[in-house]
C-alpha cells in the first residue's frame, strides 16, 4: 500500500477512537476539589493530542479478542475467558500517564510550550505542575486497579504499568546526564530512547492483552511491538527536524542542531569524524538562517548519518511488524501494521 | 498505665522493627544505573525516620494474625487463608510513598532541611529531586504488587494506595490554598490535615489487614484508627510547636505562630477573637524573643485554643483505640493503642 494510503488509514483510525478517548479521559479524571488542583490535573489533557498510544491500545485488543474494529463496546469489551472488562479505562491509564510525564518534563527541561498552549508549570506555577503531575499518576493506577479484569491480570497490569514509570524515570535522567558527557554512543542514545519514550508504547500496546489473559508470549510479542516502533517514532522525529521545511513542521527546521541536542543522527556522524559542535555557528534558533541548517543537513547526509537513522528506524518497524504475526490475521491487526509504517512515513 | 511506660513500650516497638525496616528499604529500593537518580532516589530514605507507619502496618499484621509480635517472618508472614505473604513488602511500600511526598513537598515549599540533612533538591537539583520522587512512586506500587497475596486482595490494596496518593496530592493543594485565604475554619483545616497527612496514617494501618485477606469491617475500622491517631499526631505537633523549649524541640518555638502558619489553635483562636497576627511582631525566628512567644501562648492559653487543640487530639485518640476494639485482645493491639496514646503525649 502506498504511503498516503497507509497514513488515511491510521489517521482515520485514530480520529475514530480520539473522540471516545476524549470522553474517557474526562470521565475518568473528572472535575473535583480542590478547583485549582484539578483544573491544573485536567489541563494538559484537554488540550488535546493524537492518542496514539490510547488507539494502540485499543487496537491491540480488537485483533486479540478477533473481532470487527469498533464494533464492541471499549467499557465492557470481551476478554479472552468470556467475561466483559473495561479496555478504555487501561488505554485512558497509558495516555494520563504519558500526560504525567509532559507536565514533569517540561517542569524539568524549562519548556515554555506544550501542544501548543502554556505548559502546566508557565499557565498555573510550579508548585502545583508537581502536584498536578502526581495526582495524574495516582488516578492512572486507580483506573488500571477499575478495569474488571481477573484480579490476577489485573495486578499483572499495574506491574507492568508501575515498571513502565520506573523505566521512564530512568530514561529521563539518562537524558539529563547525556547533557553532561562528552561522548555518547549511538547505542546508548538507542537504550535511552527505549527506557524514556518506547515503554510507554510497549505498555500501551501489551497492556489490553495482560488484562484480557492472553498468554505470556503474546503479552511479550506485543510489548515488543509497542517497544520496535516506539523507538523508530523517535528515531524519525530526529529525522525530520532536519529534513522537513520549518513552515511544516511548525518551528525551526534543524532546530536540535542550534540547540545542541544530541540525536542518533548526530552521534553517528561524530562517530564518522564530523565536528557537529562546529555544523552550525548560530546558538540561538532566532539567529540561526535556511542556508546554514542546508549547510549542515548537506554535511550529515554526506556522512552518511541520515540514511544510517533511517535505516535504523525501517529496521526497527520490520521488526515490530513481525512481533505482530502472534495476533490472529484481521483489520485492527493490519491498522497496527499501519501504524508501525505510519511513524517513520509521518512528514511531521 | 502511665504515659512514660506507654512511651517507652512504644519507642522499644518502634525500635526493635526500625532495623528490619531499614533493612527493606535497602533491598526492596536497590541501587541501580543511572547512579545519580538512584543515589537520590534512596538519599532520604537512608537519612533516617523514626519508620512509624511501617511500624503499624507491621503491627496491625500481628494483630489480626493473632501471634506474638516479632515471632513471624515478615516475608513470609501467615496470611488469614493459610498463605504466605511478604507483609514487609507492603509496609515498605507505605514508607517509600511518604518518602516519595516528603521530597516533592520539600521543593514545593523551598525547605532546605529534612530529616537533618539537606532536602534532596539541595543536596541535588529540583530536576533529580523531582524525579527522584516520581522514581519512589513507581517503586512503591511495584512493591506493592509483589506481595504475593490472593490477587483480588493484592488489587484491593493498590487501589487503596492509589486513592491515598490522589488524596495526599488534594491535601497539599488545599494546604497552599489556604496561605491565599482571608478564612479557614477549623472544621476545615481538620479536612486538610485528614487528606495531606492522616490517609497515610490510615492506609498505613489498614494495608496488611487487606493483603491478609481480612473482613471489610475489620479493614474499614483499621482506616478509621489510622485516620483519627494522623489527624492527633498533626494536632499534637501544632501544640508541641507552642508548648515545648526551642531547646528540646530542635527549632525555635513558636516558629508556626512567626511564620504566620495556621494551625487548630490560631484558626480557634481567630474564632474567639484573638488578633493572631499582631501576636508576634517579629518576622523571622532569628529576630523573635523567648518573652514574645510566652506572651503570645500565654493569650492563646487564655482564649481557651490550646485546650481546645489539646481536647480535640485526645478525642481522636480515644476514637482511634475504640476502632481497635475488631481486633484479637493481644500485645500488638495494645501497642497499636500505646501508639494513639503516644502520638498525642510525645515531648517532641
Amino acid at each position: 500500500m502506498s504511503s498516503e494510503a497507509t497514513e488515511e488509514r491510521v489517521l482515520e483510525a485514530v480520529r475514530a477512537r480520539r473522540e471516545l478517548v476524549n470522553d474517557a479521559l474526562d470521565e475518568d479524571v473528572p472535575m473535583a476539589e480542590p478547583t485549582r488542583l484539578y483544573e491544573a490535573t485536567r489541563y494538559l489533557l484537554q488540550a488535546g493530542g493524537k492518542r496514539l498510544r490510547p488507539t494502540v491500545a485499543l487496537l491491540t485488543a480488537e485483533a486479540l479478542a478477533d473481532v470487527d474494529p469498533l464494533t464492541e463496546d471499549y467499557r465492557s469489551f470481551p476478554s479472552l475467558d468470556g467475561t466483559s472488562i473495561d479496555v478504555m479505562a487501561a488505554a485512558a491509564s497509558i495516555e494520563v500517564i504519558q500526560s504525567f510525564t509532559l507536565i514533569h518534563d517540561d517542569i524539568m527541561d524549562d519548556d515554555d510550550l506544550r501542544r501548543g498552549v502554556p505548559a502546566v508549570h508557565k499557565e498555573y506555577d510550579t508548585e502545583t505542575a508537581i502536584l498536578a503531575g502526581d495526582t495524574l499518576y495516582a488516578k492512572a493506577f486507580e483506573l488500571m486497579t477499575g478495569t474488571g479484569a481477573d484480579p490476577a491480570d489485573g495486578l499483572e497490569a499495574v506491574r507492568l504499568l508501575a515498571t513502565t514509570c520506573t523505566r521512564i524515570c530512568e530514561g529521563q535522567a539518562v537524558d539529563i546526564e547525556f547533557e553532561q558527557r562528552t561522548e555518547v554512543l549511538p547505542e546508548e542514545y538507542l537504550e535511552m530512547v527505549e527506557l524514556k519514550t518506547a515503554v510507554l508504547y510497549g505498555a500501551a500496546a501489551s497492556i489490553t492483552a495482560t488484562l484480557m489473559g492472553a498468554d505470556e508470549e503474546i503479552i511479550e510479542a506485543l510489548y515488543r511491538y509497542g517497544i520496535d516502533s516506539g523507538c523508530a517514532f523517535q528515531i524519525q522525529d530526529d529525522v525530520l527536524d532536519l529534513t522537513v521545511s520549518s513552515e511544516r513542521l511548525g518551528k525551526q527546521r534543524g532546530s536540535d542542531l542550534v540547540e545542541n541536542k544530541e540525536t542518533l543522527i548526530t552521534l553517528h556522524a561524530r562517530q564518522q569524524g564530523v565536528d557537529v559542535d562546529g555544523l552550525v555557528a548560530a546558538d540561538t534558533v532566532s539567529e540561526v538562517t535556511e542556508a546554514d541548517v542546508e549547510a549542515a543537513v548537506a554535511e550529515l547526509d554526506d556522512a552518511g548519518s541520515i540514511d544510517y537513522a533511517r535505516e535504523k528506524a525501517q529496521d526497527l518497524t520490520d521488526r515490530a511488524k513481525r512481533h505482530l504475526e502472534v495476533l490472529p490475521d484481521n483489520e485492527a491487526r493490519s491498522l497496527l501494521e499501519d501504524i508501525a509504517d505510519y511513524l517513520i512515513t509521518r512528514g511531521y
